[in-house]
């Protein structure tokens, strides 16, 4: 974020604080707050002190502080969460109830289409585990979801993310530049992905694209099933179904046609 | 929010911006952004800019603004979305595949507990027609998981919720202070609630609290069903059994036992 010109003052501090805190610390004190965001002690106690105000912040019993439920009612009007994921949640419950498996909603990352973040996850307590959670990340070249995305992404976004190295997850990882071009143009043809055993060895995941109402590709969904040998394209069917519900839901007006044959 | 004399300078007013952003206005153009936030527009131009910038909103091709996808990451850390929304979410879904009916999640707005926030709302495309939606507020007396939570609330916060005009919405809307404080004894004495059509005639719903790991009332669940006359105590068991749950799952200790009996 720091690369950005236009970001400089008290506007660029203010996110840094909220920006230290994570999904592995999403609570902090005050130090680790002005730690974490690079502020000297002084300043960090005045924004979290006017954020607290604001109730961009809370301050709990522990004395520590966690992001506010004032901000998270704001943030929820991202489009990504108020339109796309509330449009989406009818089907992925279907798609969930259906398969007995974690199903995912991800975008790309528009500033860094390397990795994707997950919308939204609908597990079971006896699915098979999985790294992703709401709000979370992964690269978007060892993902289904991230596979489908970048399948309709533009030749110069995905030339920058085969530009830096893959990281390697498990030993089925794709990390040459190649192999994910192949994983790619496969996608495109055929309207869906599998990514098998890329991110942990016990499980693969089914991917399809959905498409917004003005036609280009804003999101993906998935399905992650154990690797027991199960033929996975068992569950393209229901995924492609279920992603074009989506898009029709979205007001896409080709979601009745053609959705896998890549004319985007 | 602006009562509260730490609130000042940049960061009020960048909260301010952000602020500008409600349910039916998620996309805004500077001049609204402006105008909602009272700020003057140079202001708000350079606010919005340096936003922009460190990726808390984002600028669409129809040159409207948009809460960006980094602050809802960021906010999705909120205790209420990542901590007790993601532990409900199992227990939501087993509610909605057994009644096939809209089920909600809420918490009480500590600073103004006449209200209630859903954080999460699991519903059907043939579920009957609901108001709430996940991210928006309704007032806590006239809806059964506000009425749980404050059934538990403080007798100070509960006089103070009473002490404002109550708003009407139904025939059949609770609005006098009596009316509401017996069914708050109700809902203390039984464990559960029932809102009888007093948000829309055509439908009640059934509510019951969660626990946090520490004691207190964390927030309430509820299903919201037609009112066509089926015994509203059809859904009570499976209500309570569901935030005994999720009480459990966020390490309550006793929530197997005597939930009901408001001891807390």
């Amino acid at each position: 974020m720091s690369t950005r010109p236009a970001r400089s003052g008290v506007t660029a501090r203010v996110l840094d604080v909220l920006g230290a805190f994570t999904a592995s610390a999403p609570a902090l004190a005050l130090s680790d707050i002005a730690r974490r965001s690079g502020l000297p002690l002084t300043t960090a106690h005045r924004l979290v002190g006017e954020l607290t105000a604001g109730r961009a912040l809370e301050r709990g019993e522990d004395g520590r502080y966690r992001i506010g439920l004032r901000l998270w009612e704001i943030a929820h009007l991202a489009p990504a969460s108020s339109g796309l994921r509330e449009t989406a949640m009818p089907f992925l419950e279907d798609l969930h109830e259906v398969t007995r498996h974690n199903v995912q909603l991800a975008v790309l990352d528009q500033d860094d289409p390397a990795e994707v973040v997950y919308v939204e996850r609908l597990s079971t307590r006896d699915a098979v585990s999985i790294v992703s959670r709401s709000g979370s990340r992964l690269p978007s070249t060892a993902t289904a979801v991230g596979l489908a995305l970048l399948a309709h992404a533009t030749p110069d976004d995905v030339e920058r993310v085969l530009a830096r190295p893959l990281r390697r997850f498990t030993p089925y990882t794709v990390c040459e530049p190649d192999g994910v071009r192949a994983l790619l143009a496969r996608a495109r043809a055929s309207g869906f992905v599998v990514s098998d055993r890329q991110i942990e060895a016990v499980s693969l995941s089914v991917a399809a694209p959905v498409r917004g109402g003005d036609g280009p590709v804003v999101a993906a969904l998935s399905v992650v099933v154990p690797a027991d040998g199960t033929n996975p394209h068992t569950w393209v069917p229901a995924v492609r179904a279920a992603a074009r519900g989506i898009s029709r839901a979205l007001g896409h007006p080709a979601a009745g046609s053609g959705s896998g044959t890549g004319t985007s």
